[in-house]
């Protein structure tokens, strides 16, 4: 059996804990460091994890040789100062999404491990989960015909956060899942919501954006919903498909449309077929994720595709915060700036709006 | 007894029937004419309603000295046309919603109405629904604490309209239920949303709007669903509120919230209580609603709270549909321009967009 | 076109008006006579059906020779006079469900109808469902492997009756969807129940049947419900079936199961595949079984199979408040008398059942 | 602080793993002991817990004065002797449930616990999760009126036990939660099932039962359906509560009823008002389970109503595979003698079951 590899976990807060128990787990890996500033918290963390060494200094981590890789699990605002040093140390490199607090911070780490010739990988555990992939794969078969559009809703009670708003909380999920089904990121986006409990921190957030193609995607954020729902919808010409995570059914089918006849009159009719959950393969996303890092660690594999996409999460993020922050203006999401808005039909009469006969 | 209302029922397609229907079981009121274009469909009601005469000319039921008010149920199109001549020969009128076409043709017809001193009357049904009711008086009585934001769902596998939008179909049934609750209309709103089927012919959108005060709404509205969903979430400050229409609990009151600390950090902390199914009263909302009309044509009743309502519903729903074509620019819904957007938090640095360090 | 059947309706209470609803629907139908006890209810319903003649006297519709049918919907206690009375009159006699209040009864309405070569048809509308045929389109096709079980529960609140148990009231559905299915009675069941409000009336029952060939069914009836549940579950070796009456998907199919080894110590697996809902047709079951009294009137079908079958679930239901009434004995559903109980696994010691060691 | 309660975990096999995780966080508990007799297993769990002896040889536990207390979870078979051997070496002792494979080897460890004069307490881990506890001081405020009858389902697709049956390894679930509830055991009981996988153990069964005063309740077990569901009805004259395990709303109260009128024909009234659930503490079971089993064998609190409950969740179980096993025969809970049925109404004549008038 080779050698693990070995790893340091640098965050024990929120979500660290997680990454660790997995990583605890794979024989493949050996936990070397756990890094914290919270030197009570490093010590509980500790009792289970006897063989790993505890600091809460990451050069400590960073200096020590026999490190190959590090784990980020830290608040936003400091994911590009650590990532950048665990580059510039050598180490290989995952970081929490989102990768960075901006587009220009995100392109310049992925130069800086291009550079390194280190693995960057951000931790978009959804595009590791069952039914995002089932519905990829439905998407790349074209079994759903021609995609129109896509509506999800991201919500719940919490957790707040008050050093980064929902958009940059909750959207890089709907974010990274749209862009891994599609292809592509959208156009030009819109995003309209509400500080509510804290001034300058938006708790509710509702995002419309325009893909390539004309696919429409909206988005609903919130941290102020009665219950927790994380529901996404897609239409195609030929079936909808619903995706519902932690649902009994996450992935149901359903072959339903409407189609239009095609001379003078339209001949409607409706289809409506068998709906269809398939059984979806049970393993844990995060640990398919982490697993497919310590490969990629391993095999010298640059993921970049995956880095791409984690840029581009982070472009859409920053331009929805934009949008959102300026009353919903259009943002163009290639480079930030504020878009001309797409007329949707411009060469048509605006017939629906006539005047009094008298 | 008195002597029951006399009313011509114009229309007989698809939302017709319905009228025709509870209007016959009122016994205050005497259906004297069934009025269609098609005379089969006239002959096929008129054997279940052998005392109404029928015709296919409107003038016929408004040449009548006897027949006190008239019962619209034609496409939008022509609703500004059959009101104003059943205004002008001086019948209590009811038109199904949306009133007009335009804000400018539906302030017409209030007009009309005011100086031939007769009732107009728009068929805005789930202002009558006991869900809808209820959930009113929820609002007017503060239960909901501040409201902060309204998330809504409307969608279905069609009926395709293809004579108007899905804004112009769905659209006034949301409008009017948050105009009802919130008692005015939002200052601003976008509409994004597609033509999928056919060209010119939007069958989802997805409409946001700033409310004075500061509330926000989105509202999505579809003809391309894999089931109907009627779903209203209201989030306050006290209490969440969930609506849904055809539900078995239709108002589900959840006493859940957050709150913040007040000085420096904030102490967070979440409210988890009881969660409220309140019954319901069961009578029919199509019933209710033509019950008011009736006694609102007998007693003088102008209804002008209803009228301005119906007004502004339109206005709205002209306001979505011009932003829906102009690519989700934010319009004023007080004179259907295009409106400068209110920004989010002018006052505030944009500081989460920062610049490599370098 | 052919002369339409002539029908008599009697009784216009609870069903009834559903029955004259459908039957004035149908072309091929001519309803001649409206017959109720109760002379202003029969003016209510003479309104809307002008055309047809109205008696509180059952003996002037069996006296009319242009009569064909007599459709019946009265009370339990009078179905055996009223459809014999029918019968002797020659019409083609429809009885609601069930058939009669005893086998015997049952039995020899139909020797009579044989007697007379009349049409004697049982009002069992979930026959005709369409979720109901689906079902058992699956199971002649053996899809669903080898049957284990079936559980169903019949549950509301209310509509309390208060001339028959709960038993006779709801039972019938469940029997009459198992002997559908199933294609034979069960051999003994055993039902135990409560009557809570009213002393003699059963208002809630839990009917446990064995089948021929091992099937075992349990069936819970209530009026005392916190909600409305029409839910049937049948297991079988390949596939696990649930019908819901009323919901969205009435029929869903479950690939799953559990498979033991062979050989040795068992080599456990579960079996997990896709869940379908098969598309439905819409066709209102109460117009699907009135047609077919309809046709089989006219083409002098008998419809044995459906007699037969409506004289084995009176056989059951007739056994289920026998046992109901004796505490649960097993009750005999051929004769009626009460059974042997069959023993579970009669060759094997009872090892579960040791003395303590000292 | 005090000295730890000193423990030795017995069996890591299928629930055995959840005590310990739950022992380990506890911080009133120090885990000396692991014991199983798989080594395997045994290195596994002591590489997460690095500071537990482990042992194949359950003498060495029970030989270590230093072990205050032990805590089983093996197979039923085993109960018997491992606990007794604990007590006989004067350790505390936690057993799974159920307590034994029979009610004359439960009685004999109460009756061993009681001279050793150490706590003997079975893990009935239901009755310490808050839906239970909740609904639990309802009933016993009265707030469901008279209790009419209860109706339970506890079904999964497995995990199927080759040792026991579905009754012996679901069954004492139920059992508890009603006896918890109710107060008593049931005066009788019958169960009719079906070993449909392998001949001698059931894998479905249906267990219905009368309490005294008359309340009646219908248990449902099976390993073989199509999705997971544990839900429990109970119907009283004021209030109808549902409890489901795992859902959103574990409890929900239902403000509906019927009412008879008292004089002359009954004037049937229906009650519905609101529906209620309540907001109900987030405490894990097992640790609470745990917890209680922790102080009490440091106060020295015997817990009899604790143990006798478990007797009496053995009684039923044992009754109700008798009558299994007996084709559903009524069995006495008391002393699991073949018991007279209880006629339901015996004093009434049989009037729905009448001849035929000739």
């Amino acid at each position: 059996m080779r050698r693990p590899l070995t790893v340091g976990v640098i965050g024990l807060g929120y979500w660290g804990p997680n990454l660790l128990r997995v990583l605890a787990d794979d024989p493949e890996v050996a936990v070397r460091w756990l890094c914290d500033r919270d030197a009570e918290r490093l010590e509980r963390f500790a009792r289970r994890h006897p063989w790993a060494q505890t600091t809460t200094r990451l050069e400590q981590v960073l200096d020590d040789p026999e490190t190959d890789a590090v784990v980020i699990a830290t608040p936003l605002s400091t994911h590009f100062e650590l990532a950048a040093a665990s580059l510039a140390a050598g180490k290989h490199t995952f970081v929490e999404k989102p990768l960075a607090p901006s587009a220009a911070l995100a392109g310049e780490l992925l130069a800086r491990a291009g550079r390194a010739s280190r693995l960057l990988m951000c931790g978009h555990t959804f595009l590791y989960s069952p039914p995002v992939r089932a519905a990829r794969l439905m998407l790349d078969a074209g079994a759903l015909g021609d995609v129109y559009f896509a509506s999800s809703s991201r919500v719940n009670l919490g957790p707040y956060r008050n050093d980064v708003s929902v958009v940059w909380d909750l959207g890089p999920h709907d974010f990274s899942i749209l862009l891994y089904w599609f292809g592509a990121p959208p156009e030009t986006l819109r995003a309209t919501g509400r500080a509510a409990l804290a001034s300058g921190i938006a708790d509710v957030a509702f995002v419309t954006m325009t893909f390539p193609g004309g696919v429409v995607a909206n988005v609903e954020l919130s941290w102020l919903a009665p219950s927790k729902l994380r529901r996404t919808v897609v239409v195609g010409s030929e079936k909808m498909l619903v995706y519902e995570d932690g649902a009994a059914e996450p992935i149901r089918v359903f072959d339903r449309g409407i189609q239009l006849g095609t001379f003078g009159r339209p001949a409607l009719s409706y289809r409506t077929g068998d709906t269809i959950s398939p059984h979806l393969d049970g393993r844990e996303p995060l640990a398919a994720e982490l697993g497919e890092f310590v490969r990629a660690a391993r095999e010298g594999d640059p993921l970049h595709a995956q880095s791409a996409l984690a840029l581009d999460v982070v472009r859409m993020t920053e331009a929805a915060e934009r949008s959102l922050l300026q009353g919903g203006v259009a943002v163009a999401v290639s480079d930030g700036t504020v878009a001309e808005p797409r007329r949707f039909r411009p060469q048509a009469p605006d017939v629906l709006v006539e005047e009094p006969a008298a």
